[in-house]
């Protein structure tokens, strides 16, 4: 039986939950303070990315998985300028754009995603 | 190559598959009688939720994700009073919260999980 | 640790990613020329997903979990007609439909499916 393990754990969520070698991020938008431009706003959720699948031993390379969120379907573009510079050439993964409301309003994108490790 | 077990097939969808130790649930909406507030939908959803993980011999300590939907942003403290006091301190699972259009428009709130086993 | 396989490999995403013996495809829209009708839309998507998981060495029968989006709800039983058709009895995945805005504007359903090997 695989072991759990989970990093940025609060009394609703953690922010990774790792299970064997399968790596699960909770969806992350933009921290405070959330900048208005969606390219900036996906930057700074990749960032977050980022972060958290180093904390858990793992890093972009590894993406199995990403549900892409946008509330505006005019970003599209801009958010994914952004996205295809981060991505590593030849490790992207398996990936579903969804437009949709996100919960708080000044947040454009929402990004989820699942890693191996 | 892990095992398929499958449980509460019908001629749609099965309401839980494990794979080896993970286990997909489909996505929960409350069974009639649907209750009209959202915390109890929600105190409905996560029954339900309970009642899957058991069949496949898990609890709600070993949940890996969750996506909440939410049909109206502004049942988002409703039902999360109810998700917060049902999840295990210090067990919960990344989680993506997302506001869309329900298929049932009775239906405030469905949630979907990933759990080990 | 399970090795990672990557098929349709493109700048931005991968059609389908194996991570040991789990499969995870990305949400599948038909491709171009886009049928106008639900459930011509839905046999393309079902067939895109018939010919993905074949590249991975897996087939229908062996679907985990999966994500119908629909663009109207007026369109949930003509695509579930078609996909109870496609889905093999006894093997249905656990299975959430969500109604939300797509992308594109002529597309009506898209379909993301996570499966064994």
């Amino acid at each position: 039986m695989a072991a759990i393990e989970r990093h940025g754990v609060n009394a609703r969520y953690s922010k990774a939950v790792i299970h064997g070698d399968t790596v699960y991020l909770a969806g992350q938008v933009a921290v405070e303070p959330v900048p208005a431009g969606a390219a900036e706003q996906t930057s700074k959720v990749l960032a977050q990315i980022d972060h958290y699948l180093a904390e858990c031993g793992t890093d972009k390379s590894k993406l199995l998985s990403a549900i892409v969120l946008f509330s505006d379907l005019r970003d599209f573009d801009e958010v994914n300028s952004v996205w295809d510079a981060w991505v590593v050439p030849g490790h992207t993964p398996a990936r579903t754009p969804i437009q949709t409301k996100l919960l708080t309003p000044p947040h454009r994108v929402a990004i989820q995603v699942v890693a191996a490790r």
